[in-house]
């Protein structure tokens, strides 16, 4: 039988089952007791090491559950079997995510991603917050329904239908955390095998989720109208993601016939699908929002993608899916299982925000201060230079420039940069190794930029770009 | 020219531009205005119905966005051509959602997925979730780092560290939207192509969600210590999925000599991995809780995921994964770009709630109300009967009966059932049509059942099983 020799530290920070406990386990790894070797009993060893037998019970039992040890009735425990034991060693770190980019300091960034978030509504949420977080309210806590909860459904149901023309029941909606993850859930709903058709230039992050996803990918070109649906049929797509409320990249508004040859090309053949990715409609400066392509959807082929992130705030990751009943179908059959991915107390504080209607409010304050800082900017680059004409302007939070005199994105980006200032080229928007026009297209958003900043970065960008301020 | 005969309603909740943008939107549509044929100007039409010009302006600049109408340089506008123009009408109801099951009424539940939520720490989390929502956070509602925030996941690595012997840095770990979205994401991460082995039987929700993103898949079956590794060895399999620390359901713990044999086979061929789920190791009542398999590893070769569905609440959807090295380069090469899925606030208020220590101590209260609850479930069964033994009981929050006198699951779940008790047999978590043993095996979870549920429903069963109470 194996003698014990344990130093034990009375009054340590560490158990003394604990202590007992630690140093058989390394006895038995390192090789010191070995494999069938007989342990003293709980007894023998509580005696020899003056502490209670419960204490030495208590190691052993660590060490039976750990499976370092093996009791046999009537006989005692005796060390278990274990070849080639692996030392526990620090896992070296990773430091891929430490690396960060040297990048360089701007002092304005027009960014076409960005969103206002000092008008986010926070004495609002704040209060919705408190009001969910109430004692009694047990059932926020326990899973929730895997669409989403109905109520917020019944909320973005009756929105859209509303403000986006979608016509839909609660029971078609899937609420989820954020449109990559809705995409990702998509894919698993509609199943493998499927080739989708996107823009270009497109969304570069649903072009990535898509390819991450093993979907066939090709591109379809775009003119003034949207996705060419004469190009499209010619493919052998049978999904096509459009965002015919106001393309990203370029702005471009699809117009009625377009929608409907869209859809024309959606019942051709069975099991055709849109996705329509309706980000930002929210804010349009002329006219009344344009309904979605699903409000015209008679046989159920488009799939709408809506977001809280452009209008509310990118971090609370709340989006949501509209499906069409065959598609619906396929979701309860397939993944009808997967949980939820947004936390109820955030679906409730969004459910409140929407009936009590702050949504709304918060709304037409944004669009209000993105049209001013839409039409400031539009009047300081009319002040800025003639060699350039602007698109996309109507809608969202960016537009484009187009300059003509052969000067090129590189140049124009570079330029800006040197005096601080942040502007994006089309060209990082085209996928599959197509590029635009040689000549300079630059994306300025403005969501970010207050009126102030605004008049300082064009300022800045008439330096840089015609070396006059 | 079409002649355009309007009745406007003044005072109307609709705007003017708008009835007037409606009326000839339906002439379009239903073909009364043909497609070429040319629209009064705004200026005449202004005139016509008494309404200002910028009112029609308005009207026809809506119709030109949407398509309906179109603008020729120095002629005016004409009605496009829009041929095959679908009628919105509203789309069906689906009513799938709605058919709830009639499902029998229960007085008791002893459902092992359950988790007390009268014990949620409400206060903490409404002023934590207070003190997060200050006004000056416009932060918090940026977007994020798509792997979680850096604090949040600083936490949790020095949690897994000193609680479950996990080795690891932030930089390794991924937050996301519960298990089964991390799945998900470990299955874009990972590629297609995989095999996957699966403890039978096993949790039916990991299983579904395998199956759902086109994994092979193969059983293993299980002796006393978990996944059998020398059935493992001969399957095609490159992933084996385990819980080794209380497999589910059978509550097996994992000896050391099996996790590390387990090891070695993951070693033996290049790319393969062990996906480690931790669920509930929160909860063991004897001794200290067991390491995690990933402490043991020093390959790179398992992949672990945690949540805090278990030890916290489901509804609030946080669950982790700590990815070896390799993993973390696929992770960052192939979907580094999908944005996490747990929104900031929820992740700044776990971040306090586990640095101050609250975690902690939630964790000690619902051990021991948990340890109360078994005790008592186990003295309370001790009296029911003879006829069955008890597995799975050191950890969890739920065990197993194991009967021997031919005596069927069927049988046993119908009679419970009729005394209002509802109780669930072993055979629902076999998957690939294996199945137990002919006779009953029963599993109990009483994380839900308070005392004196507890004694009141073993009652229950003793009538509904033995015939006397």
């Amino acid at each position: 039988m194996y003698e014990l020799t344990i130093s034990l530290r009375q009054g340590d920070r560490i158990p003394l089952y604990e202590q007992i406990y630690g140093y058989i386990r390394n006895e038995i790894r390192e090789g010191r007791i070995s494999s069938g070797e007989k342990l003293p009993s709980t007894r023998m060893l509580s005696r020899h090491l003056d502490v209670s037998r419960s204490t030495v019970e208590l190691a052993y039992e660590q060490l039976l559950s750990e499976g370092y040890i093996e009791s046999r009735p009537y006989r005692g425990y005796y060390a278990a079997q274990i070849e080639g034991l692996y030392q526990i060693h620090p896992v070296r770190k990773v430091g891929k995510a430490d690396k960060k980019r040297n990048r360089a300091q701007y002092l304005y960034d027009f960014t076409p991603n960005g969103v206002d978030l000092n008008s986010f509504p926070y004495n609002t949420w704040r209060r919705l917050s408190r009001e969910c977080l109430v004692d009694d309210r047990a059932e926020l806590f326990r899973l929730g329904c895997p669409q989403g909860e109905a109520g917020l459904r019944s909320a973005i149901s009756a929105y859209l239908h509303q403000a986006r023309g979608v016509n839909c029941s609660p029971e078609q909606i899937v609420v989820g955390a954020g449109n990559d993850y809705l995409l990702m859930l998509l894919c698993a709903v509609l199943g493998t095998g499927h080739r989708v058709a996107l823009e270009n230039p497109t969304y570069k992050q649903a072009y990535r989720m898509f390819k991450n996803l093993s979907f066939d990918i090709c591109t379809v070109d775009m003119d003034q109208k949207g996705m060419r649906v004469d190009v499209l049929d010619k493919t052998e797509a049978d999904l096509a993601f459009v965002m015919p409320s106001h393309q990203y990249p370029l702005g471009t508004v699809m117009p009625i016939r377009r929608r409907m040859e869209l859809l024309q090309w959606s019942v051709k053949k069975q099991d055709r699908y849109i996705i329509e990715d309706d980000y930002d409609s929210e804010f349009r400066y002329k006219g009344k929002p344009i309904p979605a392509l699903q409000g015209y959807d008679a046989e159920g082929r488009v799939i709408y993608i809506g977001t809280f992130s452009k209008s509310i705030a990118p971090a609370i990751r709340m989006s949501y899916m509209v499906m069409p009943e065959s598609v619906c179908e396929m979701y309860h059959r397939r993944c009808g299982f997967i949980n939820s991915t947004v936390s109820k107390v955030d679906q409730m504080i969004l459910q409140k925000f929407i009936e009590d209607g702050h949504y709304e409010r918060h709304l037409n304050k944004m669009r209000a201060l993105y049209r001013n800082r839409h039409d400031i900017l539009l009047a300081e680059l009319k002040e800025m230079g003639t060699d350039f004409s602007i698109s996309g302007e109507n809608a969202g939070v960016h537009l484009l420039l187009h300059f003509g005199s052969g000067r090129t994105e590189e140049e124009m980006i570079r330029l800006a940069a040197a005096n601080g200032v942040r502007v994006y080229g089309l060209s990082e928007y085209y996928v599959d190794g197509a590029s635009p026009s040689e000549n300079a297209v630059i994306l300025l958003g403005y969501a970010n930029m207050d009126e102030k900043k605004i008049k300082e970065a064009v300022h800045l960008l008439k330096k840089a770009w015609y070396g006059n301020a």
